[in-house]
């Protein structure tokens, strides 16, 4: 997507190194950041340089390539070359423990870990295997924004092409994923198509991932959006503000439960009392075939306090951190919350819409387990 | 109550000047102010040097008594006096919207105005019905932690007295009132009586009411709390760590709608959806015995979109405001929401606890309009 007009993806390879952008300093700093080594990368993932479900993914991926380069040596024992993989795939696997995708990129490279025998091959495959992770993630996201544009339509055509506000929590845009984004991919689809939309930006506290990174994006886009603070949003659904609302998933369930930013569950909550649709958009690498009951079994992440008692923010042109709180007071951090089935409206995914259920998500996808 | 070991109300009297805690650099500095004329004091308002349900109504009684005082010379006609003093009334009254308690301390201001002609006798009266609204938010206040406790100390007991975790948005501490405040009453007298309460404190974005002056005033009483993002309410509960939610409110009308900072309805309905009890608890001056459906009726203050997208906080010593947003990007900033009767438990008042519906809020009044 645009950056001061230039195409950018959030994450690319470049010879032997992989480039992001780091996202801890937007939206003040455009900074590019160089990753060589997989501890590099595990330490990005950890300390959020680079965040949101399908980039988490690719990051993985290549982070596998990246250790596969540094162990890569001619006479080591192929063995010996897949451990040292292993045990920086185990590093980059507990940066992030609520994010599926983490998971997904990492069992695709340990397949491949498991099959091929030759040093040298398996180095080769580990990069086509990261390339094709991000790519996929690339095509699943454009593709969503072409199944969700849909019902952004829908409702355009409903107001007679008045303005269509969608609501988004945290940041599931191109920022979150290689490019396009998931929630916000259908919205940037709308704005090609000439359709008029405006975004509702939850702030996201305590990362400010909606403020910082949401509505950045949107701007560099040139789409019409207004920041709210996270406790808004009921208010403006109260007020037939908010015509539907679309947020992003870090992990869903066969049975349609959605793990997401802290806050997505109280949106969710006022989405239904007051019968706005609540779509969520995921690739379908984000469901868990596993886990059943995602509020009860889905790990939720707790980060620091910290996190939660100072901030980050530019003043006279430098970026400071400032404490909000008392100094004593403790501050608890949870990273995310489970959206029960139940409120959600439908599943934007690559392959189609479908509703938040079992037998719907297992005819979309096409599983059978 | 304590504020290093000192004890302290919000507002008071000394001479012929009004005495306020200045709101806006807690929890970093402890701050005096001194207002000396009406225009001053609705600035105080307007600006949130002092904010909360009753201290704006102790405020706003003040506020006519020093546009009382300015405006008294002995040879100056009674209507002419009064004139002026109505107008500083009307601008007292401009600064917000909102809160109900305002145009109920105005309004017994205003009466006295009407009833007395006589400007020396006007000028006392209107100290002595300042004081009166002052000490009636505080003995109502202290009545409420009476009435509030019960609901405190039957959770406690059916817990075997382990902790009892309340948790609560914004600040309707004492520092919103002129002491003890409302949704803090119960549990500072829950701590009088040996009971075990810790305290999630909502941050309340955007002005952080929860995270700087909550978990203050908490900390100067020695009670145990945990600042959370506002986002993070509905996980806890989901997960029981929630055994009771206690907000104030800025008007209640007197079919049990509650208006009260932006985001309560948001954790009304986490509660609801989660079967844990939900109490507002507020003095008798706070219902609006005109308004029926609260969502529809209450007027809901907007306020600048830069206090979104600028935060203030400690850097170095130095309070500083720093940005959070991109600088060209929009911010809405809706100051209340309201929570519909359905979702509240109970309404605890300085005359007992009632439900939240017409007949109940009546009886327990003893209103008959």
């Amino acid at each position: 997507m645009q950056v001061k007009d230039k195409n950018y993806k959030t994450i690319w390879l470049e010879d032997k190194l992989v480039k992001i952008i780091d996202q801890r300093y937007l939206p003040h700093k455009f900074v590019i950041e160089e990753i060589k080594t997989p501890l590099e990368m595990a330490f990005a993932i950890k300390e959020m340089h680079l965040r949101g479900a399908g980039l988490i993914g690719a990051a993985a991926g290549y982070g596998v390539y990246l250790s596969g380069l540094v162990h890569f040596k001619d006479n080591l024992d192929i063995n010996k070359y897949k451990d040292l993989i292993k045990k920086d795939v185990g590093i980059i696997k507990n940066t992030r423990p609520t994010a599926v995708n983490l998971e997904y990129a990492l069992n695709r490279q340990l397949e491949l870990i498991d099959e091929v025998n030759n040093s040298r091959k398996l180095l080769d495959k580990l990069k086509e295997e990261a390339v094709r992770i991000a790519e996929e993630d690339e095509t699943s996201c454009e593709s969503i924004g072409r199944n969700g544009v849909e019902v952004i339509r829908k409702i355009s055509e409903s107001k007679n092409r008045r303005v269509v506000n969608v609501l988004t929590h945290c940041n599931a845009g191109w920022l979150a994923f290689v490019d396009y984004g998931t929630a916000t991919s259908p919205i940037y689809q709308a704005q090609k198509e000439g359709i008029d939309v405006h975004v509702w930006v939850d702030e996201t506290r305590p990362r400010n991932q909606g403020a910082r990174l949401t509505a950045w994006e949107l701007g560099q886009q040139g789409i019409k959006h207004t920041i709210i603070a996270d406790n808004v949003g009921g208010y403006l659904m109260q007020k037939g503000l908010v015509d539907l609302v679309i947020v992003g998933s870090d992990r869903t369930t066969y049975t349609g439960d959605v793990a997401n930013k802290i806050g997505t569950y109280l949106k969710a909550l006022a989405a239904y009392d007051n019968k706005v649709p609540f779509y969520v958009a995921l690739p379908s690498s984000t469901f868990d075939w596993k886990i059943k009951d995602g509020a009860k079994d889905i790990p939720i992440e707790e980060r620091e306090g910290e996190e939660v008692k100072y901030i980050q923010g530019l003043s006279d042109g430098e970026i400071k951190k400032v404490l909000l709180t008392p100094e004593d007071s403790e501050a608890k951090n949870f990273g995310f919350d489970v959206t029960p089935a139940k409120y959600i409206t439908g599943l934007i995914t690559e392959k189609g819409i479908c509703r938040a259920n079992e037998s719907s998500i297992k005819k979309l996808i096409g599983k059978n387990k």
